[in-house]
């Protein structure tokens, strides 16, 4: 039984944005020469989330649209008074970005057998960046034998 | 350390569809012989999702009406422009399942304790159909000794 | 390889509430002895959920005003009508709060490194209440050696 934890770290695009994990995660599993267990991706940040869908440049752009109109960013949230919070004077006003994390996950666990992630022809892991552009991590463990 | 993985098969039904796993995951644990540990469940397609609900008739028909309310098919989606896309004609108009499956979560992680699923009374995970009816499966791994 | 199964139980708010599980899962930790792995913590209930994100009081206001806002308690909801089904009388009319658990998700998986949780600096992981005030239960598993 081996554990591998590593961590992808990526620059991400502005505003929302969808990054494939995909291949980070094939390389920490190779690297990892484990074979059958599983793998979990979490994010590592309060503004981004981690979910599986199909990686089509026309449904990214749905996704975005979709986000805005269901948590709209010129709401009144009281997290983003940042005078009344203490933190640091130059903190994003972000509570929509938090509010989308929250419902999209932080975290997902995905199956690998002989090697390979057991997932549908059109599943990706991918980041979703909720506050971009920023430096960004995310851990991925392969557990197995 | 012994890890097993299967699949539970399944045609769904049309539309939203709720299906029960529990009889197929408890099969497997039954199966697999492990006593303690973990299950991960995996949805394996883009337009289906995992998640614990309880599975009473009723509530099954409130989760139908609140998904189409909060993520109208009826809206305009780049996704369902299947003549400018890379794919086949006959590619459904599903972006809607999509953004569905998105919120609602690929995976989830069960604990396993004495051959039972560490869950409440009225927890039951479920397959969420997005864009059925259609062939479907879930990968279904226990894990422990 | 270990794996040490334990529950965090608390009385929890009134309506939607936020619970900060770190402490408990910090001690589940401690007491396992395990340095590297993962932990799962997973909702042992319908009508709550495991989310992570930051834990700041003025953020915890606007996620209780949005979920009220996305899912409102005063629609007309099927499962609400407790007469019609097979359960006790006393039942409460808390549809939304199943459609909210069913959008945030019942567990997270987190790694574990050195004896410290794998996350970044602002995420904490915790129990939303979601038809509260309740005596509730969630699981905490940690694998590994």
């Amino acid at each position: 039984m081996q554990i591998m934890s590593s961590f992808i770290e990526m620059d991400t695009d502005k505003g929302i944005a969808l990054h494939d994990l995909m291949q980070g995660i094939r390389q920490a599993i190779a690297d990892s020469g484990i074979q059958n267990g599983f793998v979990s991706v979490t994010a590592q940040h309060t503004t981004t989330a981690i979910a599986i869908n199909e990686d089509e440049p026309r449904l990214t752009e749905d996704v975005k649209a979709f986000l805005k109109r269901l948590i709209s960013a010129d709401d009144r949230y009281l997290h983003n008074d940042i005078a009344l919070r203490n933190c640091p004077p130059d903190e994003p006003e972000n509570a929509h970005s938090h509010l989308a994390a929250m419902l999209l996950g932080s975290s997902e666990v995905i199956p690998l057998a002989e090697g390979q992630l057991v997932l549908g022809q059109y599943q990706s892991v991918m980041l979703y960046e909720l506050d971009g552009p920023r430096r960004r991590k995310v851990n991925v463990q392969v557990y197995g034998v």
